[in-house]
């Protein structure tokens, strides 16, 4: 048990570090993002936008990267998560849930590194979506994770 | 591209609450944890391990919830990455990178909704090994998410 | 080019084996399977029907294995499809199109050997359905693959 | 218990129609294919090989179709596992094992549609490979399913 405990539970002064974020609970109409959602996205750059598509630029930052130093997976599955909610938001199609997300990890980000991180729109089937998300290193091209992300839309976005 | 921008892009005072943090760079064997970490993980217990087997109580915090007041799908996916990763660590197999990773969203939780989160090996296959990770709302069995996660150990792992 | 035919296309003898299977097109209404739906389930057997759940058994045929003798991995997608499509049917949920399937291949199957196949109801939103899949030899206990599938229902399902 | 029966096990007419097939267990050495790949893959055309790229042609015949007229999942399953296994093959990587597949069905294909199947290396990972696999349509441009599919050399490839 106290390997398991060593993995996932954080000591004393890692705990302080996080305990010191004054966070408010979500509260209706408060605000646009959560601070969830600004400690993910701060620093994302909208480049391009067509049908079906929206690319961004994004500079890793110290806050998302784990303790190898690289990219967290759970971070890149974040984003993964809001560019595929985003194009599928830019093409107006009542979508809202995500549903279903895979992810393959191809290689790892670093501090600084520039990713180029590209939604697009696979297809639709009533009011089912289904997007893809690419995410590369800008200065090699190499790609970082290959995303592919369902949303579901129940009822009319208010997004 | 507006539309783009409004979706992904913070305003100022969103950015302000972020860039408050102090976040220093991951350097090699400053700590066990990377601030990433500490803010996804930080409450979660470890209940039980068995043989193959992690489970784990987590009370969503306020930090780690979306612009509905929803746990947020990249902190699910960081959580099924992380109890994932311990499951194998606990087993003692030789792995340390993920390397697909796929979710079901069945549902949602809450504000202080408490978690049981449960980590699985399914088997493994060389140096590959594939884990399953349960994610019920505690007080009524409901399952908020599935995930399955493959780790690959190319080298010895260090953690 | 060569490598990609050798390891994609037939050799006129391989071809003749498959071409000698007289197959009609599909007419609405003729059969209740499809001659697909025969060649991959014949001779699943349904052991157990609970709420949420289906398990069956199946004995690995010839006819469904690869070649290195192992139950072929577009055989194991297709046993997910069908038996996840059958805990959903059995539930009564309006279910009727396969929108996601992910697939663990964690282990193999020979020829002969027992299967059991289970399917459960993870979850649902709205008019979409997620549900798990896992394959097991039956002798052994060892998971052969994990698969998870959604479902999504436009119109009311006329299976 | 009937219902999943009706859903899952063949009628006696049905059974029979595959019962006359005459297949016989694999026998090593005997043949490059398998009998469930010749029925699988009969009929494609491999068109296009670049580095890291396998692009082919293939017409829905009725053998692969479902009760309701369309390509099944099962056979477009096994359709991004070959192409993603060839393209692999092409660039020479010492992968071997399916290991995690994942699959959006986002539209569907009838008999005589002819398919665009593309088959793309995302990267790899010491003894690890990513790729994608998409089929579009190849009349209409429709994206019929994209795949992505890991594969996993545990010993030099004999394929």
């Amino acid at each position: 048990m106290e390997k398991a405990r060593q993995c996932l539970e954080l000591n004393q002064e890692e705990s302080d570090s996080v305990a010191r974020l004054a966070i408010h609970s979500y509260r209706v109409g408060a605000t646009e993002f959560s601070f969830y959602e600004d400690f993910a996205l701060r620093g994302i750059r909208v480049d391009r936008v067509e049908p079906g598509l929206v690319s961004c630029t994004f500079k890793v930052p110290p806050r998302l990267t784990d303790r190898n130093g690289n990219l967290a997976n759970g971070a890149i599955a974040n984003l993964v998560d809001e560019v595929g909610g985003a194009v599928v938001y830019v093409e107006g199609l009542p979508m809202k849930v995500s549903v279903d997300m895979s992810i393959s990890f191809v290689s790892t980000a670093k501090v600084n590194d520039e990713l180029e991180i590209t939604g697009r729109v696979l297809g639709q089937r009533g009011g089912y979506s289904g997007t893809i998300v690419l995410m590369r290193n800008k200065a090699t091209g190499e790609v970082i994770a290959e995303g592919r992300h369902s949303l579901f839309g129940r009822q009319p976005s208010k997004m």
